[in-house]
């Protein structure tokens, strides 16, 4: 088939940053087909060289016109950045996946993740917004208990690694851990408390709190879920913890649903669902962990229960069903992701799994 | 007042374990009006000396009629221990309070929050029961909201420390921490996967599992939250991991409400309930932190808001107030509960807060 050997120009805006770094490791571990790559970052990491399956590329400094001739923009260079240089990539024939929160509620622009929505993609206009990644793994979990019996309130915890706030948060961490280890002070430059042996119910970690309460992250899980799941109806009670993890976000969901499912049921929907790997053996104390799933594609789910609390409510009262699920926020949670989208938006076939 | 100035003899039995050195340092931060203090603890620590008030004391080891002449038995030996030895203190005249899951769900025996049951102390036949460190913080945070809008449904995710694990689990997340900064493996000891910097959801680490699916520590909270709130319709689902903390729970709480209220409302109630300290200002980044919490006294709440999965319920739904509380599990989730009891059921003054 001639589209699947197709060579493709693709841009990287946002190169340099802890998603932009895994753009690249994603593209070469799934054989993405590269014709030419450019990579462009903002003006202090402009001419610095990125290795790239054994050579080396100059990083370049974003211009009108650096998009013609490149099919695909994988963006991530900040919201701001995005809503200046994705339409003129767009304008420019690049099709843009943008990393950021950008355009994320724009109903113009696609919000997808293609084991939930893939269709959507067809609807793009040169841009597809890439959804936050805690929104990610938990609409990949709950898709299959949608489908089957209708999900109508989602109250979920989410334990985030320091990755997902790049490269500086991650450094902190490390700095702090070591401090209080060694009994020494350490002066914050980033996080607004301590993350080192704490856990900080704020993400993101400035500006985070809107009037009702609720920080702009756990407001993207409300809105972003509805609008990939395609269904205004579903309730999302969420709370977002930032915990001392490296990577890959664990969160702990209740999924209240229109139809009854049982535990078991939803155990045999997970374990043949897309993108999802059901990791649950009590017995053996099997389930998903933040260290297990860093560097991997999948969205891990175990823990898979029924929920107890609704149980005494008689039988006009929905189901329920609990769950843990873990995915490394940098891949699924985000270069991942927008991978996945060029592929089916390139019709490509999909990549090898990392798991 | 006599009552007052009368001194008690006290034994401690587990003097030895984390909560048992918690008991020392409650007692004394508390002016504990102490007559004759002893000290006892499993075989291999018989004869080991601990520090008190400037002096030492010697631990012994148990045997039948140590109890006599002693009014107050702090027990924290484990269940086991506590099972043979709590009924032996009481047929001697001294009153146990029990940190272990013993007698919990023993119908005879209290399980008291002094700030939610303190009632239930006079019914004692010889032992009061201190519940589990995740059930306390949570209920002393709940009794307010009870007491104006009836909690009819309890969703909670903890973030639980180490410490909650004993001395190895703190000794564990240490060097494991250290071992990942330097990139040395590490050999687990204690913990079933890696603590440092990851997130466990099973507690405890040992034969956690029911038949249900949730951990014998969550069905503590759904059973305790019960006892303790003197009300069997409370439906409570639990999520319980363990984090990278060495000192302090934080815990993610939904309570639906049977009578609206509002977060302005349930904000007022917390700032004027006992044990309780409102921490709650997010203009300024203020919330909860295991850190501040840790070697303090109150169960601090923040981030209180409206459950914003329950506003397009209608009419007939419930309210829901969401909610983050963090307290010290070893003081009143463990040692602090318990000479609190030992405090109303001596009729003595309470001692001075830390916090």
């Amino acid at each position: 088939m001639e589209l699947e050997l197709r060579q493709l120009g693709v841009c990287i805006v946002g190169a340099t940053g802890a998603v932009g770094l895994e753009f690249l490791r994603v593209l070469e571990q799934r054989d993405f087909p590269i014709g030419r790559l450019r990579l462009f970052a903002s003006a202090k990491s402009v001419g610095k060289r990125i290795a790239w399956k054994g050579t080396e590329v100059a990083v370049e400094a974003l211009a009108p016109g650096v998009f013609r001739g490149s099919e695909l923009g994988l963006f991530s260079p900040g919201s701001a950045a995005s809503k200046e240089w994705a339409p003129i990539a767009a304008r420019e024939d690049c099709l843009v996946v943008d990393n950021s929160s950008a355009f994320r509620s724009d109903p113009a622009v696609p919000l997808v993740v293609p084991e939930v929505n893939a269709h959507a993609i067809a609807r793009h206009k040169g841009i597809i917004a890439n959804p936050n990644c805690s929104t990610i793994q938990m609409v990949v979990a709950l898709k299959p208990l949608h489908d089957a019996a209708r999900v109508r309130r989602v109250i979920v915890t989410t334990f985030q690694s320091v990755s997902g706030a790049g490269a500086r948060a991650i450094e902190e961490l490390r700095e702090e851990s070591r401090a209080v280890l060694d009994g020494r002070t350490y002066e914050r430059k980033f996080f607004p408390h301590p993350i080192a042996f704490d856990a900080i119910p704020q993400i993101p970690q400035k500006d985070a709190f809107t009037p009702n309460g609720y920080t702009s992250e756990e407001m993207k899980m409300v809105h972003e879920t509805r609008k990939i799941m395609e269904d205004e109806r579903i309730q999302v009670c969420p709370t977002c913890v930032r915990v001392p993890v490296f990577r890959a976000h664990s969160e702990s969901v209740l999924a209240e649903l229109e139809r009854p499912l049982t535990a078991a049921q939803a155990r045999e929907l997970l374990a043949r669902a897309p993108g999802v790997v059901l990791v649950d053996d009590p017995a053996r104390q099997a389930y998903p962990l933040a260290v297990d799933a860093a560097g991997k594609d999948p969205v891990y789910v175990g823990r898979v229960r029924d929920d107890i609390s609704n149980q005494q409510a008689g039988p006009a009262s929905p189901g329920g069903i609990a769950f843990w699920c873990v995915s490394d926020n940098l891949r699924k949670g985000a270069a991942l992701n927008a991978v996945q989208i060029a592929e089916r938006a390139f019709g490509l076939p999909a990549g090898r799994e990392v798991r």
